[in-house]
């Protein structure tokens, strides 16, 4: 069967400029009985899609075309797939398949997949559910094909322009929130207000918590108070710090690169708990259980979520109309986007609309 | 009223010698009318006695008298008491009092009092709950006072001579299984197997867990196996460790030193949990969150447990019929004893039989 000509916008890794993102021609196989093929209309930018194209996790295949906060438009769907339908408003997150039957596929949480290949990654996936080789392509371009259970509901009342960072921002901030069950009463933190923080802020908010964002400097307290937070607390003074001991229910930290973790471990309450999302790597220092015990708390790490929990923050953000801060660019200007999300001056998320992509 | 004349074994800290026990005279004031006096029977040795002991921690006031696994006999209880009455079998663990009117309090979780001194420990507690200065002694000695609310009932059925450690190594281990939800179906990883990983395996096993004993050597293996454990792997086989990876939901770490925590985290199934116990300082490398997040899942510490909860371990041990593997020793040898715990050459609780202090 005739294969689907895309475009894409992809880092082609040679050693003359491969690390910026250029136009790159590509096919997609044709949607299989159970896949989805999607007419991408947005695409959010996320702080990955920076490491991956630059290879900082020393596992980038290349050409390397990325986005994973995926938003379209239903082209056509295989003849078993039955949830949709030509013209469905649909989102595709961080990944496409999985094996579908481990004990972790079966809860829905496609992200911790222990079949024999583990999950595929929406891009620089290297297998597929099987285990034969592959090199998947994300977003920034015009066509996606997903496996259906990969493919979201994009609930009518949230602005499609604006939806796309929930995919991979929204269930990365509210997957661990929802796991530590927070609710009204709690006092939660969110530390780094970035692309991720700033959704972590919203959605903590709309569960009830009283919610303060934790950024590093002074200057940095207008932003952060732009949020929703209800308070700010600036980490360099140590005073505030001390001030704000055994004060927190849940800390939420979603700083980019390595930090020292035992900053943040006295500011929680006895059984509190501290997650960080997005630090690929160790500490800055070795964490000291002294404190962590004090309080019988816990640190722990989060990856994204999977298919259920994708489903949920969207609904979730729906019913509380949440939507991501979004600044919309288009695909010619992605490179200097990239720049600025690795001088950490974004406190928003940027999305492509990928119809500059078409024209 | 005329104080209490009692009989302990303590460290005097002076220069020389001052760090072996040797008997010691002191008073101790009548009980207040919401206090219980109680006849010590029999103490257990806890490893933290050692520490204290010798000052490990920074914080030791001399003299000092350990003792916090505690089994007596009321001899009077004050006018308010009206839970126990002489004659009583009842226990004491690592506290004695605390402001009772906190929210940690109210819950039962004095070990996290938030009042103006926090909790009293039952040795070396610096201050009462309403903030004077106090030198708590322990149960290394003839007699004991405490807040009503902190003396258990000893359920009729457990056997009086061998109980005395469920009040620190029983709860302390229960405490982060209770936590978690440790269930039938569950596999548990015990790492360290002394006076609070032998508990820990029993009590994980009395949840009805398939629980695998962690220990260092091959040597080892022997021992671990003895007890209840349906597992024994070796933590410095490299290729058995390999083969374990991803598959504990829950690892109660016992080791009374700093160690390599990266070590254990690949042991962990999504979601999972390793809880530190008793270790009072920085692991000995920097947490990798790679490995953490990889399976949204967490690495915490616990401190001991509140009365709520070492009233329930004592019933559940009672309920299941569990006992500590204990060592009945004179009082004449507890520096002896200390020195094997430090040699940690002792895979069982040693326990004093303190009629032997009496003759």
């Amino acid at each position: 069967m005739e294969k689907i000509r895309t475009i894409g916008y992809g880092a082609s890794g040679s050693l003359i400029g491969g690390k910026t993102l250029e136009p790159i021609v590509f096919e997609r196989d044709q949607p299989k009985a159970d896949e989805v093929l999607i007419d991408v209309l947005y695409c959010g930018v996320c702080h990955s899609d920076v490491h991956q194209v630059a290879n900082d996790w020393k596992n980038t295949i290349y050409p390397c075309v990325p986005g994973h906060e995926i938003v379209g438009k239903v082209i056509s769907a295989g003849a078993s797939v039955t949830k949709f339908r030509t013209g469905d408003i649909v989102g595709v997150g961080c990944m496409i398949d999985s094996c579908k039957h481990c004990s972790a596929c079966l809860d829905g949480e496609e992200q911790f997949c222990e079949g024999p290949a583990g999950q595929t990654m929406t891009y620089n996936g290297y297998w597929k559910p099987d285990g034969t080789d592959f090199n998947t392509f994300g977003g920034y371009s015009t066509t996606l094909v997903a496996q259906e259970k990969f493919v979201m509901q994009i609930p009518e009342n949230l602005e499609i322009s604006a939806v796309a960072p929930i995919l991979c921002a929204g269930v990365t901030t509210y997957s661990p929130l929802k796991h530590f069950g927070v609710k009204a009463g709690h006092k939660v933190a969110v530390a780094g207000i970035g692309g991720l923080g700033h959704m972590g802020v919203k959605i903590a908010k709309a569960m009830g918590a009283t919610v303060t964002a934790i950024t590093t400097q002074e200057e940095k307290r207008g932003p952060a108070l732009a949020l929703d937070a209800d308070e700010v607390l600036i980490s360099e003074d140590k005073d505030a710090m001390n001030a704000a001991a055994a004060t927190f229910d849940f800390i939420l930290i979603t700083i980019p690169e390595s930090f020292d973790i035992n900053q943040y471990i006295p500011l929680m309450r006895r059984r509190g708990a501290i997650v960080t999302v997005g630090l690929l790597g160790p500490y800055k220092s070795a964490t000291n259980n002294m404190d962590v015990a004090k309080f019988s708390s816990s640190v722990g790490g989060s990856m994204i979520g999977g298919t259920v929990e994708t489903q949920e923050v969207l609904d979730f953000c729906a019913e509380h109309q949440i939507l991501p801060d979004v600044q919309m660019i288009d695909i010619k200007n992605i490179n200097e986007a990239f720049e600025k999300i690795k001088d950490e001056e974004v406190r928003f998320r940027y999305v492509i609309d990928m119809a500059s992509l078409k024209r």
